[in-house]
């Protein structure tokens, strides 16, 4: 253990996610020696973002302002909906440029094991989105785990009910990836899910 | 990229040691949506840490005082130096309760490549040390590696000049170890410092 405020440091970095003590030791060290790292502007950001950063209003997507930089532009398809599970995942999305529809950002999976059933998700929400605007195709794009499958499971049942298209985002092998090192199940999906040559 | 502020937090994250872009954004994202971590804390530490830490005036070693805690303590056996690369160090030897004695920190390693020679280190702060207090064994403790080694026999020769006896850390295999798993450096070294058993 170090002496006072060092140590405290210390702690605050091991309390981030994937953060051990040891690197938490080393970013300490790190902003104690580098007398070119700008810890004045890391320090107001921390407490700027907390302040200024809210969810916007319409598809949960992060923002400075009511609505989300996506949601306020007026070339994207306001008829196609994608749901991800956080707003990292819009960015991922957003990064492939394939598409150019609106989000709906759930907050999370459903995960039982968590306490997380779908009333902590904003799926009421996506329910009066698809009510009041005019959306043809919902395109499901959760995380293809254990509990992004669930909430797809369950997102799909739900939209039954109220007839719009859903479709689900295509698992299989990651492009660049070697056959050989693909798990049974992924390698089952690309069987599944296979194409027609044309 | 996300909007404003958002973007300009992950990338402070990203400049600290060991954290990736993806890391820093998962950090980011952490402290965005969870309420309960305090960010006010971790913002006062980080100008805190800066303003008031600096380093010990004899030993090198981090501190908030004029001099460190194990140079304050005055049941440390003052003629025994183990001079270490960093700060870190120290609390690594201490954590073994092995060592009794004072600490030099150089404050970095011999290391060309980096532009880092012996006048960059607290070299001529260890001579005068030597001079002025009574020290019967000085413990190099510098890192097995490339850069740690080759400080070590800088320093070896140069205290040959002064007639103090000198030591260096036991290089061999680590304890807990398989023998099978041992590079052949770390191997040949255990045969080098073999120990008799009694």
């Amino acid at each position: 253990m170090y002496e006072g405020i060092v140590q405290d440091l210390i702690d605050e970095f091991g309390r981030l996610p994937g953060i051990g003590p040891k690197s938490a030791q080393r970013i300490t060290f790190h902003i104690l020696q580098t007398r070119s790292f700008d810890v004045q502007r890391l320090s107001e950001l921390l407490v700027e973002v907390r302040e200024k950063v809210r969810f916007c209003s319409k598809c949960g997507n992060v923002t400075e302002e009511e609505l989300c930089s996506v949601c306020r532009d007026p070339r994207r398809d306001t008829t196609l909906l994608c749901v991800v599970e956080e707003p990292k995942d819009v960015l991922a999305i957003e990064k492939t440029r394939q598409f150019k529809g609106l989000y709906h950002v759930l907050g999370g999976a459903i995960s039982p094991i968590d306490g997380i059933g779908p009333d902590d998700l904003s799926i009421a929400q996506l329910m009066q989105r698809l009510a009041s605007e005019d959306i043809h195709e919902v395109i499901i794009a959760t995380d293809p785990n254990l509990e992004g499958e669930a909430t797809a499971a369950y997102l799909s049942r739900l939209l039954k009910t109220i007839e719009v298209p859903v479709s689900r985002l295509a698992s299989g092998l990651p492009v660049g990836g070697d056959l050989e090192f693909a798990d049974e199940v992924t390698l089952g999906r690309a069987f599944e899910g296979r194409q027609p040559r044309t």
